[in-house]
């Protein structure tokens, strides 16, 4: 796997690659913005004085974790066991797989750690926990295990205050090493205001720590304290208590997140390229070839502040089109059309090919990176020197 | 290409595979459904009289095709030009590409028709048909071409009545092969009335024949009429005029399509097999490994008489569970929880964790087929002998 996915880092560099020498729709990272959010996060991170382990299902591609890991990241995150064994194939060692553990993926979790990948698990359930020991002891080999803490009501995880938290810990016993806690404030992508954003951070810390102290005080191992998403991450006041940071989305950013407000337009590293095929005059529209299929379903501003549709239109420099949104999709067909919903005749002139003629390319920035990026099989990077790399990525489980 | 992809088609067939055996999420087709719904869609455009050229951007599977076509299919229809290189690659040489044909995609084309692939094209603007018309001349090569006719103001195409619709045909000139006229009636899927639909269905028909009667009084060439969509192929009184119809998703259904009326909730063939890997037994929620990684962003039926939110929550067997919804998604969680929004604990009992205990397997109906397959790289195929294939899948462009 490792080899096929180097010897498909074709480099172009230098070769003078024009953007409209690249098929359409293609997936565009800004090498140049992309750059500047790991550089960015990971600085905070230093300042707070915890460890960031990125969280690699936004992206899943190998480059950007060497990017990643170069600026100073320690160990990654993912979400599937798929990215685990790319990841680890590609010399990713340190791994957290955050989802909850099924224990018929115990199997594929101990042929990792028998190859030498440093994998932990997490569980948020006695019955996990307790398959977990019963591996453990069954295989002669104690996997490493954090419980998830339920920060915030989004999701999975035990509350922090519980006595199942402790049960949990307990449930481990000697068939398993507990490692510490960890959780997600999910639930940040909700919010909009740096004051809410602040306090939800900080209550995902305490939480976190609040859990590991009540685990200590057990007599329970909990070394790590790990907790994480880019809004909270960006947002909280203090790590206190926290040993490591998990973020994913900030490496790209996106519309969502421009929403939250922890992201600024000029931070937005991954666009769709696509190219106009037609017009609907009378409407107002242009066809373009980036429909859902290129984009992804995804309407996660739907809810917010701002309702992009399916994306910000912008030219092929990215310079954003104001006065225009990519406002529909079918599989291989979007609609550009105008954001306030009239069409070019109501304002007594036709304009919508001449200005953007047919074969005129468009960047469009997503609303939601992990999954656009996931509609596609690599990314065609605009390097700082000015050429285009591909890199791969994959999906999968 | 297509050496790989049969030797991925592995038959485990006979070997008893359980559904426990898969690793979640995966995609399973039915294949007994499939095979009815193949039947019945042929069956009906026998007795209309009409070729169907079955659109294989639904389930992009170079098998499922060649259960089309050994019903009676006659050519396939595709919307981009990967499937019709793979598609042509594994013998399947009559295609039609029904997106507006992009100037600089004429190269593609042109390749694969000087291999021998039949490859029809589809213009809905002056400046593309004077671009193929000038590349047939330049290369000495008439393209085959066909005219998108607008015939419910979905999307792209233009009036059936409109000068348009002659001045392309005639930019066509004696630099292509004028084919016929196609069209869409993509609005079908808002529809879920049968008065409605056969409605609709008239229109799509009588505009499409139309315009190729004012093309041919125009003295231009105009053999084919081709219509369709999954909704109005089902619902069509007549074909009169019409030589193909086309139709893609009516091989897998889906809940969009339940609620527009046109299939029963046994006919729908694909499905997410997904494994509970926790709780919150507060909330009443079950947290499965099917987020919308695997199910897609897809809201289809938010618009439609029922929201099934991400899903239809079924069991192994894929008998519905009716009180139960994929409520919400995560990249790698799904939640499922009542569809009233009751948690447990209202109905005085905590009763989630001991009715869908960790390691339960679900399978979840889509809202939308071809946006679900997309999230798979192959297909477990539950054959009608009681047996498991993987089938491939492919993505991209």
């Amino acid at each position: 796997m490792t080899s096929s996915r180097r010897a498909a880092s074709i480099s172009i560099e230098g070769a003078a690659v024009q953007l409209s020498e690249i098929a359409t729709p293609a997936a565009l990272i800004d090498e140049a913005r992309m750059t500047r959010n790991i550089a960015r996060m990971q600085e905070r991170m230093g300042a707070l004085g915890v460890r960031l382990r990125p969280h690699v299902k936004t992206p899943k591609c190998i480059e950007v974790a060497r990017l990643q890991e170069a600026a100073g990241a320690d160990g990654i995150t993912v979400s599937t066991l798929k990215e685990a064994e790319q990841f680890f194939a590609a010399g990713f060692a340190d791994v957290l797989y955050a989802v909850a553990i099924l224990p018929a993926k115990l199997d594929r979790v101990l042929a990792l750690r028998r190859r030498g990948c440093r994998l932990t698990i997490i569980v948020d359930s006695i019955i996990a926990a307790q398959a977990v020991a019963a591996k453990g002891r069954q295989e002669n080999h104690k996997l490493d295990v954090m419980i998830e803490i339920d920060c915030d009501g989004h999701r999975s995880g035990v509350d922090a205050e519980s006595d199942l938290l402790i049960e949990i810990g307990r449930a481990l016993g000697d068939g398993a090493s507990l490692k510490g806690v960890m959780t997600h404030a999910g639930s940040s992508y909700e919010l909009d205001t740096p004051a809410a954003l602040r306090a939800l951070a900080e209550q995902e810390r305490s939480r976190a720590v609040r859990a590991a102290e009540r685990l200590r005080a057990a007599g329970l191992t909990c070394p790590e304290v790990s907790v994480g998403s880019t809004p909270t991450a960006l947002s909280c006041a203090s790590a206190a208590g926290v040993t490591e940071v998990r973020a994913g989305v900030y490496v790209f950013f996106d519309l969502v997140m421009l929403n939250v407000g922890v992201c600024g337009l000029d931070e937005l590293a991954l666009s769709v390229l696509t190219t106009v095929i037609g017009h609907q005059p009378d409407k107002g529209w242009a066809i373009v070839d980036a429909g859902w299929m290129a984009m992804s379903r995804d309407r996660g501003t739907q809810r917010q502040r701002t309702d992009y549709r399916y994306g910000m239109v912008c030219d092929a420099a990215l310079n954003p089109i104001d006065d225009l949104l990519l406002s529909g999709t079918n599989q291989e067909h979007g609609i550009v059309s105008r954001r306030d919903g009239l069409a070019d005749h109501d304002l007594a002139n036709h304009d919508i090919a001449r200005r953007l003629p047919i074969g005129t390319q468009l960047r469009i920035l997503p609303n939601h990176a992990c999954a656009t990026g996931a509609q596609f099989a690599d990314y065609h990077v605009l390097t700082r020197a000015g050429g285009v790399q591909i890199w791969r990525r994959f999906s999968g489980w």
